[in-house]
């Protein structure tokens, strides 16, 4: 798995397992300079830890960073900078009912299969757990890029959708646990969860991100597309299912006529079914992509199953598992955002003699 | 621009412009001892280039692939392998018109804004010309890989889609010039581009793909998914907007009881909502996935922009274009996924000591 | 710096500063299945832990090495192995006196320049204590190699350099502080460093490295040559002034006729001034190759120096500093061959359909 | 051999066979707005090509470059520069006899080893003909560099060498065929190869380079030093045994009393020693290095090897050789250092906030 890394400029590797003695993680490569607020990163750190609310896993792990090494009277060296996460509440004998057992729709059986040892408590490597790290580095990035905003929200939760005449309003996102920017539907949404979980069931939802303030020119146009990088980085994130920007899916169905997103003198669109990428790169428009997520595949029911043996198994859900993971997605897919545009933005000096 | 390369061990890197001398590519990373059938690649452009049925561009370029290295006595020698595509039918003067002006939803502006110089001429490296070196790539990687199958076909024209009851016969693909899997609808598709294409208009579409045979196995499940490899391959494609896998955006409207996938004894499973994919690792069952497509920016109606001094001027698009690209986008689907599988491949046999 | 990353299938990526919280890295696609032996790892870095010996510093340090992920039940797990190091005695006063000074041949000045932001405590990044790391992983990637040897040692002290009828004795090197492979050439150097030790001066020296039972057929021939990558590994090793294997700058003076290694019939060679390595591919012969080391900039002598504002300033070297580096530079180098082949071992893999 | 790239921001990947219908290159991330004079690429590649004196291998190849992509009146434009270089002269029944040979000292038995399959004809992919792409690219990178200064030169042919008190005149190294920065000692060397050649035999030597003009800050320095990676560039140029920079071996030898570079005021330093570059970074004084090359292997004697059967046999030369490289090498570690510093440029510019 020599693939633990994100970034060619900005970079992101990480270790860890959900019940191993510490997650952690090494930024490469982010500039000199950079003001580092650690309230603020533990601040993201927070918006993804479990607990937070009643919808949510009631695991209470603190979730708290430690910086080892990069930063140097308040501000950043240039070089690397290590960070821990310790793991503190784990109750690994939670999992050994599943020691030789292939949870549906979970990675143990594709990881058995992949590498003969692994770490099956709480998912070992293939926990969500993992994406902690991706919050720490993604809060680092967004301190290096003050002046973009990163605002995701919820937008669907099962059948539960935003619809195009709800108001979107960014303000509400944090005031509610589902992390939707409309209260109405989050009210909806909330009582679908809180039901959804009393079933022993999980549901999936969809989570949108709007990047506002990008500079025109960011992205590689060929292979590196801007999207085809934020697709990437959202289709790593555990459980997501599909990525679109822009017009998407609907896009598809439609005519060019309608499809053109039509300049104005100042250089920005009427409209922006382009959802600020054109070939590739950044046209200062604000960028806005929508990421789908299964529901949790973690059951408080029986299933049946098989173990490494090839053997029928019945089994259910131990342990504190989320029924929907989209409200704790939100600080993940920004901060998944943030290290792709750090990425780009820094590769983007590169570009004129 | 330094990104014109995709893949790790596997890899394609590419040049050219639409209309410069050639475009061309070098392979690196393909294992000696595969046995190399020209013919079978110079067909898979065939599949690809312009003037192949009514309902394509009728630009006609022979698309005509020569190799410079890296193949010996009809295998590969595991070294680089060099290839060209010499531009022969390039009428530069269609394009002498938008030498100062941005084609709405084009990539002129935003190339322009990044790099100064640019090559106008048909789009300069922007073009989806480029993908012809993709297909060359893919169509070897596909002769390494000669046990899996990459079938995509055409889901979707517009608002025509194949529907869930909708028979798909893998046999038909190749024998209507939409490239879809269903006889009737292919009539029905191929009717509504050519009414498009009366309209001086364009319209989107979905392309799904298949992949068969893949070994349990591979993927790198953190950051380096399968999945997520899949979709920025996918995304990497001129006028791609969206990217979802087994049961993609459907998925998040699910309930995990739903939607998990049981397993049968073998470690198949009984449904395939995971798209062949758990923790970002194949499992063995088929990979399968969509891709949608954005209408083509070139219209043949009179349109209204600006240009490079940001004066409103009107435009209508000269040339020979596509009204639709899934036809032609099918071949280079396969052609990118067979470059992501090739690369995995090549991975995976690092995974165990 | 987004380049504290060493290999590319078997990778390293380290942080840490002489006198932050703790050092560390992330050992990337080391394989599953292979199995870990903690008491050895710490053996190789206390081999280059200071205060070992007379002969090197005297701080203090226990660098012990804790490992947070990736090993599970005594084997690897496939998955990122991160682990850190931390200082316990760093003596950060002892540096106050340097914060605005640039030492003679130091790298306070270069960095100061390029990062403008740096912790000046012992030298912070630019220390080599970073190596700690290194020994780290390579003694990771050695249990991954077990099969194959790595053998260096001191081959020179400022001129007192091992000639060629000086018997070579690989059990001698870990029985002398020098680490020197001739017991009496060990006991002229070790009386020499003291002697240069009370003039509070530095001397340099010569480390050579035989590598043995190196399968046929790693390295990549253009640009990656197994040399080129393991040069660059020695070079990138702190007060590294140059690198040459087999015969080397003496190979320059020579003839073909006198320096070509003929076959014997079952592919080895009568000499071996390829060094084992011929077309930057290994022959299956041992590989050798030498590496030269400055002195060490820090003297315990006053010295004429410059401030941050352009200033003349006097300074004396305090701290605790080696007067000659070659004895604990020789796991390190040990260390950088082990990631070297470790590397090449698993590409290699890729290297046939 | 998935590495036939050099370079991470400013990338060379080649392709091509001394006997395949040609050589050939793509330059990717060199920045936009470089103006390109082609006539000077040429001029570079003329003075690597063989015939250009008696000194060197009589076979008479053109090399001409042909542009392919990326360059757009005149200048760059920030896409990828496609090239490549026909084989006009390639006489393939020369090597018809080492067609199942090993030749001693030659990369045969380690590719037929690695790959099984390898052109054997002029030595395939191992010829150093593949040079010639570095000379295209680094001739490109020097434009994008025009205020740095890469002037290489010999220093030794076997053991006639430049001596301290020699004078080194950079006018005379153009001036004479064995590119000796010395006119007396240039006839001395001229004088020698001519007798080697004579004997059928060939020698080895040593090249220098200075780099002028380099500004303060480039390399990074824990893995990626400057040195570390000018080191391994040169090390992969064919028949290259060794690398040292600054005092080198030499300074193996000094004491820190002696090798340290004291500061003037200006931040620049009174001596050298460390050769342009302190912590892997550089220095802003010049940069230089020493490169030994072994005698060619390609003997016009006599000489006994195995065959793939491991038989012996006996062979001799055919064919047109050099008697020995360094005159030919020198535009080649020019090209290599222009690649070097312009990655390392273009890196620099992420560094601070």
């Amino acid at each position: 798995m020599a693939r633990n890394t994100f970034g060619t400029l900005f970079k992101l590797t990480t270790f860890g397992e959900s019940h191993g003695k510490a997650l952690g993680g090494i930024i490469d490569g982010c500039p000199s300079g950079v003001e580092i607020n650690i309230e603020a990163i533990q601040n993201e750190l927070n918006r993804r830890k479990p607990g937070q609310s009643k919808i949510v896993t009631q695991r209470k792990e603190p979730d708290t960073v430690q910086f080892l090494s990069g930063i140097f009277e308040g501000k950043t060296t240039g070089t690397s900078i290590g960070f821990i996460i310790e793991n503190t509440n784990q109750k690994s004998k939670d999992y050994s009912h599943i020691k030789d057992v292939y949870r549906p729709s979970h990675a143990d059986y594709t990881y058995d299969q992949k590498y003969g040892n692994r770490d099956y408590r709480g998912g070992g490597r293939s926990s969500a757990r993992e994406t902690a790290c991706r919050v720490v580095a993604g809060a680092v990035a967004k301190q290096f890029l003050k002046t973009i905003d990163f605002q995701a929200y919820v937008s669907a939760v099962g059948h539960i959708q935003l619809q195009e005449n709800d108001v979107i309003n960014i303000e509400e996102i944090e005031k509610n646990p589902v992390r939707c920017a409309n209260a109405e539907k989050a009210i909806e949404m909330e009582n679908y969860i809180k039901q959804i979980r009393k079933e022993g069931d999980t549901v999936g939802g969809v989570v949108c991100c709007v990047i506002k303030n990008v500079p025109v020119g960011l992205g590689e146009p060929v292979f590196d597309k801007l999207h085809a990088q934020l697709g990437k980085a959202m289709l790593s994130i555990n459980a997501v299912k599909g990525f679109e920007f822009g017009s998407g899916f609907e896009g598809a169905k439609m005519k060019g006529s309608d499809h053109n997103d039509h300049f104005k003198k100042d250089g920005t669109t009427k409209s922006n079914n382009s959802g600020g990428i054109q070939g590739g790169i950044s046209n200062g428009m604000d960028i806005n992509f929508k990421v789908a997520f299964k529901p949790v595949a973690t059951l408080m029911q029986k299933q049946e199953t098989i173990n490494n043996k090839g053997e029928k198994v019945e089994m259910i859900g131990k342990g504190r598992h989320d029924p929907c993971v989209v409200p704790r997605a939100v600080p993940i897919i920004e901060a998944m955002a943030a290290l792709v545009i750090a990425d780009f933005l820094l590769l983007n000096r590169t570009t004129k003699a």
